[in-house]
């Protein structure tokens, strides 16, 4: 399945792992642990937006063939999953 | 459409909206912040278990019905529709 | 205690509980789910604005007054409230 | 400054970038949408603790420190700065 959106991911990703190694050299020079804090708030914003472009994508293919292909089975696989998702996102 | 889980859900809006009611008599009292805090945050919690009812509800009555009627019109909308929910509830 | 914010704060409560006597008829007339869980999430944000009212006076006046009395028993405990109000907020 | 946490802190926080590449290669290799988002939740609560650790942390060595020294200025900085971290977790 080519995804269009695969590279920009990719590259949110790859920053992210960056942050986390910046947060872990901070944590190492025993930077200040509120400037820590505000970098961890920093990547789970980052995430969440990698989590946005993932729904995108998700809606754009997965559940786009599961209506196309009319497979109801499917259909309410996609839905329990993404009602999974809102419960733990709370 | 009869919905077996309303009074359930209804119950619960009741005790909420009771506890809203009890906040606002601590404030009135000028009880301690942090406990004010404290029970604004369970109604929060409260809260949250109307939406896992209530989802729970649009899985089996709502996005069923669009299922089995093999509307890919409605299913693209009620999937958009719980995307929308679960950015916010980031 | 005089709390200049108090008239702020019972009015933002007041109408939290008119917001979830709303969902409550909304769910009586059964609305559509998704319309229900968008007010939902309306009225925890409504919330959330109380939150930060009685932080800022929380702020203004107790722990005020616990770092002007130089009373580092009470200093622990209220910096000890916030990083539990903190985790629960996660 | 001295912190016990340290190394156990680092050793999260080399496990969260670990599984930030693992996510990484999951899309890489087009792995399922739903289960890659899960990853990433996993990712968001690993952080989480990381969290909770540097406020233990913060909570007896920094703000230890300014209620010790008897810093009025210093003690009113930190009360601003969790209740700053606060208002962004919401």
């Amino acid at each position: 399945m080519d995804r269009p959106d695969k590279p920009q991911i990719l590259n949110r990703l790859n920053r992210v792992e960056g942050q986390v190694r910046g947060i872990a050299r901070m944590v190492e020079e025993d930077r200040y642990c509120i400037d820590v804090l505000t970098q961890l708030q920093a990547v789970k914003a980052a995430l969440g937006r990698v989590e946005s472009e993932l729904l995108k994508g998700h809606m754009a293919h997965c559940i786009e063939s599961a209506i196309v292909a009319g497979d109801a089975g499917e259909q309410r696989k996609k839905a329990a999953e993404l009602i999974q998702l809102l419960e733990r996102a709370r």
